[in-house]
Parts: structure tokens; sequence; C-alpha cells
């Protein structure tokens, strides 16, 4: 049997962690440069809280893979809160950016040049933690260029990560087999306001259609068309990251989320929402940290710093399928009752 | 005389204060919707906020519109605290953003439509923030849009403002006057290594520009031209809110920011550039919560939201003239020694 | 039918608010002092804040109020969004302390004098907020002292709101109207491994103060005798703000919080919690904010300011008693298995 | 000659920092606690930006360890930016705890009992940031049982650190030799309005005394005697960390910081109070969460856990005798004109 630590400073294996800064100033030939010993230590922090990001999110990856999730059990919940715990690890390292800060483009200059090629783009964990929550390849923002810094060994692992379930895939699954709309009898209770029809949809589709038609300003009316491509009610419909079944589960989970059943599924996917705008920001702070360190000078890697990273903070929103979602909701009091067989289904036993 | 208060209540008018929230929504024959209070609030903080930013610069201007700043008296270092200040603000202001995004989209939807056509963008307060800061008319993003939903008296406000002298136009008169470069006895024990001229340029330029070229990756070669343009050392010459003198002034105050007598420069010149930094991020995170809170509807004002916001942001960094001088900085080992008169000039009296 | 705003200024009353700021040293005969502003908007933007969290923490009572909070409705929800919301403007408030901050002991000397006796102390609406949420009078630190510095209508303000059922005591009789250990039958299928009885403790609790026992360090053997006092079992219990059969309930959600019916009621203890821990962060930096300004000097409403600051930060803890039940817990694989019926009553309907 | 770096995960030596993290939770024969890895990553963390801060505060203190500093060269300058740093990464360091608290008290049962003896107040290189500060051992809440816990080796080292010239040490050193009221000739154009002398004080504290009776409000006559004590001026003095004659030397800074040789070292002062007030809320947050996690259960070192941190948070404060000099802080407009050698003497040559 492990014996259990003595010492919390072995326990915390911290001759390795604080024998593992090396700065390449203070070596011969070159003239130490005192903000070199910064400049590592926010980076390993970085790569910590990374390495504890993606093992947050491999656990709930590993809670959404299963066929089915048990209501009764407290997985999702526990998905939940991981994931909020995400979040306020990314809220921390966005403001651990003010560290960076304090560093001045003349202090960095004094140890610039020692770390061509290797820059501060090349965090493998990073991209593992984007590809694991869905970006793909083809979405990135310059491609191929995004892996080229990288050891080769670490390419081939992103690569693997990116040929993974990944968590958006896995919660488009989760959605699509929610079976709100399919089973007739749920929805026996379901009065509909509008009795006119549009194609086959299901009854409480058409009924929300029509009242979201009600809704929409004149200057929207781009909105319904949209609507319906996502939703998969019209002849032609947009096959993104969301299936058409899926975002209508999800449509549902964001109109009706004070039903009990429906309280944890909201909170995931507000969940994965914030963390896409806490990745945002986070890349928005260090594009502009890059900027004002480095002006329009070449990165340390080559790249011109703060184009790619600009590019990247446009493009990779990787939850967006959810966000879009919002354009369609109605207001609350215009929500259609469920009637009360769909709302027992969605409630506690009291038997 | 007057009396001095006797009750932090009168003393702070809040009566006056909390009793200026009034919920469109509580009122018949609508439904009160319980988030609207939260938004009218929020609101109400960012505004006294912006009237406090306002102040400071306001404060900060009267200081830089002298035709010659004292060194031996404390107004720059007061000018360095109260940017300081307006930047501890605006932290706060991005932090209080977490505020706004409690409330739901569904919850907004409860009271959003009574809103329309006032909208969250216009705030004159903001807008005249920016314009006494440096930024101009025709550098708005959507140009007469920004001012099209403002009260005509507001508008008014913003156009005077924009026509008064604001912190960047005073801050490059301000390095425009500083006698470095010209009084030739001041660089009489300057040692150039280089001895070929450069057109007429002072030594000291002569002698940077040739360590500048020295230190220029193989890639950067356009740096030089850049370099020149800015500085003024080309036939051609950039003219942007910075003048090449000023540009000259600034870039020699972030090289020898260690003596005395440029330490508070220095330090101004950073707190406009952290100042654009929290304003753009400010924006950003404002950007990201319009997008999430109404996806892509059109915003209360009528534009669409997201998209407006996204323009302000990318564009408005008000001292981009500063921030792209780093691209002009080199090592400071190869710093030129300045001379012992130089020093002593921009030093303590030993007498 | 009440017209929709036109302008965001008229509908946020900002001539009201922006033109409530008066500044007492601006006035003859006195010398205008700069930082007396920002103390008059700090406080005005604290106060706005205050009123917020009034009107949420009041809005969470309303739910709690009712005699039986229904479980399919999103009642309970809401309770814990409104509270998470209070959390979230705390941190925002304890951060704004940085802008106070800002004010160095002698910026605040130019305008102290002049606010005698008016004084930082005298927020009512915080004493009110503390008020209902549970700080009862007897529990004050310096009683009667704490609104002497109130103008008499707001003390009598505070004295009303200490007079109403405040949030801890309406969770106090929600928990004591759990029904989890009463009903013999819900408990059928549980097996204690213990088969010895103390006194006639229900069968869970017997097995669960069983499993206790094993748990304690040997140092901790006082534990048990206050777990017998705290939870009604022993012949002696402690009277506090929850009672033992509250205490009984709020540890079984805190240990079985994974069971769908007990997520809202584990988040809602969580938020207390968490609101405990931000009003002590609050006043303590408030505390070491007032300490660094003046010193041990006599605070502007005549008390020795640090002094009670202090007193109020180490005794206000509002939830204590909840957050004692964690020295009960026990590991979760030692936890009970509840039995099938109990579980199924936890959970949701699936007929 | 070393080559320069070709990845970055090479540089940052990231093999060995992620290959650090070794729950004992995950060994046989125990039971996987998922949030042993939290806390574990979370310390380290801890510990590396520790190492920053030691970094930092020692090349300060070589800074402060000259027996002159010359006002000429940028060396104060760059005490007061690496302070500035430290301050920053503390508000991060503090800001961080919201992870720590993401834990729940029943996760942290998983593995709590795996970890005896080892601690969390077992971090040594915070116990030698608080000695290379100031704080000595007889200070020190607790006295030896704060390094009963640590291996041998750390011991002597948390020992050593004690024997060295602190910062506080090194501050008072500094400000003793400022010349400022020796040299007579330098107060030859000091008008005293006040005519008798106490004792034989220098011109200036006559006058500065007699300004600060006028000043006291009728409560605060004890600050006079206190005010003699602190500063040499009575028949028994304070012996303190402060010399008195540093404390006159300090307060002088804080009266007159706006004269340019003043600027550097009054931000110096205010550095470390705010580092202290930093240091001081870390310390107390952590004493709540851990009070949330364990409640009154014996640390997982053996201590009260809350009731050591609480001690240690209330005494400290390392840098109080600068805190206390506010109290004898006069207002602006009282101070007396320093007469224009003195002035001079403060200020840039203008040769």
């Amino acid at each position: 049997m492990t014996p259990t630590p003595q010492y919390y400073a072995d326990y915390l294996a911290l001759n390795q962690i604080l024998d593992a800064q090396h700065p390449v100033s203070f070596e011969s030939p070159y003239t130490p440069a005192h903000d070199e010993m910064l400049f590592i230590i926010i980076h390993q922090s970085y790569e910590l809280w990374f390495k504890q990001m993606l093992y947050e999110v491999e656990s709930v990856i590993e809670i959404m893979k299963q066929p089915a999730l048990n209501d009764n059990s407290p997985e999702m919940q526990t998905a939940v809160h991981r994931l909020n715990r995400v979040n306020t690890i990314m809220r921390v390292l966005v403001h651990q950016m003010d560290v960076m800060e304090t560093m001045t483009p003349m202090d960095f200059l004094d140890f610039r040049d020692l770390l061509r090629p290797a820059s501060g783009f090349q965090s493998w964990q990073f991209k593992i933690l984007e590809a694991r929550l869905g970006l793909r390849f083809e979405e990135r923002h310059g491609k191929d260029y995004y892996t080229s810094m990288l050891k080769p060994a670490y390419t081939q692992q992103v690569k693997e990560a990116e040929d993974l379930p990944d968590l958006l895939s896995l919660m488009n699954g989760w959605l699509e087999r929610m079976p709100f709309f399919e089973a007739e009898t749920l929805w026996q209770d379901f009065k509909a306001s509008f009795t006119e029809t549009k194609g086959n949809l299901p009854l409480f589709w058409q009924e929300y259609r029509h009242r979201l038609v009600q809704s929409l300003a004149d200057a929207e009316s781009d909105n319904l068309s949209h609507f319906d491509r996502v939703m998969g009610f019209g002849s032609e419909s947009i096959s993104d990251r969301l299936s058409p079944a899926a975002s209508r589960s999800a449509l549902f989970i964001m109109l009706y989320r004070g039903f009990p059943m429906l309280q944890q599924p909201f909170q995931l996917i507000n969940c994965v929402l914030e963390l896409d705008e806490q990745l945002s920001t986070w890349r928005y702070r260090h594009m502009n940290m890059v900027h004002r360190m480095i002006g329009h000078r070449i990165g340390t890697g080559g790249s011109t710093g703060k184009n790619y990273l600009k590019g990247a903070a446009d493009k990779h929103y990787i939850f967006k399928d959810f966000a879009r979602l919002t354009s369609f909701l109605i207001e609350r009091r215009h929500l259609p009752a469920l009637g009360k067989t769909m709302e027992a289904k969605l409630g506690f036993f009291h038997g």
C-alpha cells in the first residue's frame, strides 16, 4: 500500500516544478534579462491550467459519450459543475494577462531574439483543448500554419485529438436523441391556437413558428427563412455542427428551461456559450497584448503576430450554433402551454 | 457659509439617485419583467462612471493644455495618477459586464420590445469621452450613424466635444515642444559609432537609425521605410495624429525612460496605451454580450447590433500612433549612450 | 397606454442621475478638492447596487415565503439564479474597492473634515440588506451604534426590516417542512449496517451517526457531541438560527446533492454560503481601505473607524449555521445507500 | 555558445512541468478522487507564482541594499515597477481562490484523509517571502508552529531567510540616510509661522507639529502624544521597525510627494502598503475558504485550520509602521511652504 505523503513539498513534486525555469539569457554569453523569468513562469502557469481544463473537459466528454444519460444520476449535474469550473479558470487566465502586461516592450526585447523560433503560439495543449471542445481543422484560421511550429510529436497529438468525438458532436447526439417531439401521446393535451398546417411539422413547432412570425419586427423578416433552414422546416436545411433535430431540442430547452428536467440541460448549454465568450476574450486580450508588445513586427514564431491572433479571435467561436438560436426566441408570455401530459413528463414524480 | 452635510443620505442625494428607476414594464398594461430593474441600474451605474471618467480626463486635458509644463510641479504626476484611475475604473467596468450576463436572452425578451427605439448605443457621455481622448468623427465606424439615435441636444454636445482640443492632440503638442534634439550643445558629448550621414538628421537619430537597421530581421526590412515615414526621415512622411516630431520625442522617451525626467512622460504614454486596451476590451465584451443576448437580431436601436459594435471595437484604437512605435525599439544593450551633458539634463540637480 | 421611451437618456432618467453630484468643497468658501467627486460617485454607485441586491433578495424572500414550494415549478431555480446574481454583483463591488484605493490619504484629507458628521457607515440600504438576509439586531457588532448615525426615518426602516421574516428564517422553515425522515414507507428499502440503536433516532440517522463516528480522527472526538447538539440527537440541543430539524435536512441535501430533487436545494445553500464569504470579504477590504486612509484616526462618523469594521467583519457571518455542517460530512464512498423507494422519490418520473 | 531553443515546449520544460501531477487517490488501493488533480495543480500554480514574487522581491532588495541610491539612475523606478508587478500577481492569486472554491467540501473529503499529515500551511516559499519582506519570527502568529510541518531542510531555509536584511529594514536604512533635515542651509528660506520652540526640533518639524495640533479634532488629542513618540519628539520614543528618523522621512515624503525627487519614494511606500493589503486579503480569503471546506474540523496539518489562519491574517501586517503615519497627515492647504532652496533641491536641474 502506497504510503500517504509526509510532506506538502513532496506531494506537489515542488522540486520538479520549481527547478524547471531556465532563462536562456542567464547563460553565457548572454546578458541576463530580468523579465525572462516572468515570461517562463507565466507560460508554465498557463500550461498547468490548460492541463486542468483538458482534464475537466475530457471527464465531461466521458459523461456525454454514453449512449443514454440517466436523468436520475448526478452525471449531468457533474458535467455542468465541471464546465463551470473551466469557466472560472478561464476568467482567472484572462485576468492573469495583467501580469504579462507589466512587461514593457523594451523589457521583452532584452531576450526576445533568443526565443526565435520558439513562439507563444505553440501551445499544443490549447490546440487540443479547442479540438476536444469541437473546433475542426477546416474551421481554423490559418489552417496548417497553426501546427507548423509544433514539435512533430505534438502535431501528431493535435491531429489525433481532432479525430476523436468532440464535446460539440456529443452534445449534438445527445440533443438529437431527446424524445420530446416524436411521441404523439406526450402532446395529447397540447392545444394549438393555429389551425393551418405547414407541411407536416410536429404540432408544437407549427404553433411555435406561427407565434414567432407574429413576434418578428418588419425589418426582421429574413429571420423566418433563417429559422426554417436551421430547424429543418424548409426545403433546404443548413447542415452545421448542430443538426436541425438537435437545434430543435436546444431551442426547446432554452424556452422551457424552468421545468425540472430541462434545468441541467439548459445550464449545460449556457456553460458552453459562456466558455466560448471567455475563450474569445482571452484570444482578444492576447492579441492586444502582443500588439502592444511588438507592434507590427513579426512574432517570435515568424508570423505577423497580431494578425494571426485577430483572425483566430474573430473566427473560433466553437459553439456558435447554439448562440444563433437566441434569434429565434419569443417572449415568455407568448410561449405555448405544453399541456399537462408533457408537463408531467418534464417534472418530478409525485406518486 | 454652507453648512456641512449632516447625513450621508443627503450628502449623496440618495433620494434622487434611488428614485430614478422606472421600469416601463412595471406600468399598466404591461407585465412586470423582473430583470428590467437590472437593465436600468447597470446602465445608470455605467453612466455614473462615465461621468467620473470624463471628469478625470477633462482635468488631465486642463493640465496638458498649458503652453509649458513645469517639470518641477506635480502636474505631470497628477495627470498620470488620474489616468491610472481611469484605467482602474475601466477594469471594473469590464468586470461589471459579468452582471449583465446574468440576464438570459429570455429574460431580456420580457421587456426588450418596450425599449425600442431607445438603445444601448445612445450613451452620449461615452461618445464624448472617446472624442475628448482623441477619436475624430471621420475615424468613427459608421460615421453619422453613431449619433443618429441621440437626442438632438446630446448630438450637439458630442459635436462640440469633437471641436475642442483633445488629449491626443495636446500630447502631440507637448511632445513636439520637447527640446531634446534641437539644442546642439546638449549633444556635445554624444559619440556616434557611425560616420556616414543620412541627409541632415540630428546626430542622435543618424546613430539610432543605423542601430535599428542592424537589429532588424531579414523579413522585417519593410520596417525601415515605415520608420522613416513615421519619424519624418524620408521623402514622404506619414501625417497621422502624432506628427513626426512628436513621434521622435515619444520614441526617445520609451527608450530612455529610466532617466528621472522621462519617468513621468513614459508613464503618461503607458497610461494611454493601457486605456486603449481597456476600452477595446470593453467594446469587445459588450459585442459578445449583445451577440449572446440577441443573436443576429436587430438591436433595440435598429442597428444590426453586433456588427456595429465589432466595427467599433476593431477600429477605435485612439492611441495607435503610440502603439506602432514599439516596432522601432531596439535592445537596451544596443542603445547609444547619451553623453554626460544630455544625461545631466535629464537628471536631478546635485548642486 | 404609456408610450415606450424614445430616448435612452430619458428612459434611464440620466438627467436626474447625473445631476446628483454636489461636492461640498466646490462651494464657497472652500477650496475644491478634486477627489470629492470620486468619493460621491463611488458611494452612489454602491447604493445603486445595494438597491439592486435588495430587489433580488426581496424577490427570493417572496418565493421562500410560500407555505409549499412546488418542485415542478421553476421557482427554486429562479431563487438560485437571483442569488447567484447577487453574488456576481458582490464580486464586482469587492473589485470596485480598487477604485476607492486610488484616492490617497492626502487626497481624502482635502475634503474629509467637511463630511463630519456624515459617514461611510450610514448606508441604511446595506443594513437593511443584512437584516433581510437574516442578521439580527442582537447579533450586530456595536448594537445600537450601527443606526445611531442614520436619519431617524432610515433607522425606522432598518428596524422594520428586522421585524420581517428574513431569508434565513424562511430557509429554516422550508428545511423543517421537508418530509424526508418522517415517512417510514420511504425508507422501507434502507438497510442499516448497524444494529444497535441510539435512543429513537430515525433509522437513517442512526446509521449515519455510526459512520460519522468511524470517520472521525482521534483528535476530533469533540465533533460527535457537537453533532448531537446541532442535530438534536442529544439531551441538550443547540437552539440557533437553524433548528435541529432544519439542520438535518440541510446536511442530507449536502450529502445527497446528486439526486435531481436535491440539486436546486443544494445550490441554494451553496449560494448563501458564497454570499456570506463575499460580504465578509467586502467588509474586510473596506476595513483595510479605511485603515490605510485614516490610520487610527477617528472615522468621519465619530467611530474609531477600523475597529468597528473589524468587529463587524469578524462577527457578521449570517449563514454560519450552514457552514458548520461541513464538519459533519463523511466521505462519499462511505455514504449509506438510500434504498430504491427513497431514490425514486428524489428522482424524475419515468412512467 | 548555447543554442537558442527550437521549441516552445522545450524552452518551458513542459515535459517536466506537466509530468509532476500524481494524485495519491489515483493509486491502488484508493478510489480516484476527481478533484485531487485540481488540488495539486492550483497549489503548483501558487508555488510557481511564489517563486516569481520572491525573485522580484530579491531583486528589489538588491537595489535597496546599496549604501547610496543614485537618484539619477533608474534603480528606484525599477524597484517600484517590480513591486507593482508583485501586487499585480497578488491580485491574480486572490482571484485564483475562486477556482479552489469550485471544490465542494464533499469533493475535498474524497481525498482529504490521504493528505495527512501534508498540509496547505507548508509553503516554505510563502514563509520565506514574508520573511524577506520583513516579518520577523517573534511577530509570527503561532511562532514555532509555523515551521513545525516543514521538511527540516526547508525550515533551515526559512530560518536563514529570517537572518538576512529584509526589505523593511533596508527601507528603514534608506529613509534614515535621507539628508532632508540636517543640512541647515537647505532650510534657509523656510519661514515658520510659529515662533515658540519645542525642545530643539528641526525648524520644519516645530512648524509641522504646530499645524498638526491645530488640525486635530478634540477627540483626537491622544494623537499628538502618539505622534511625538513615533517621530522621536518626546521623552520616550517608540522603537519599532521604522525608527523615528525613518518615520520622519517617510512622513515628509507622503506630504511632499509632488516634488520630482519624492515621486518614486512615495510610490515605493505606496507599493508596500498595497502589498500588505493584498497579502492580508489573500490570507483572509484563504481562511474563509478553509472554513467553508472543513468547518471547525482539524486541518490536514493538524492545526485547527481556521483559527491559525485568522491569527495570521489579523497579525501579519508587515508594513504597519508606514500605515500608522497616515494618522499624522494634515491637509494640503495647511502644509508649510518649503522655501525655494529646499524646493530646488527636490526638483530638476535647469542649468
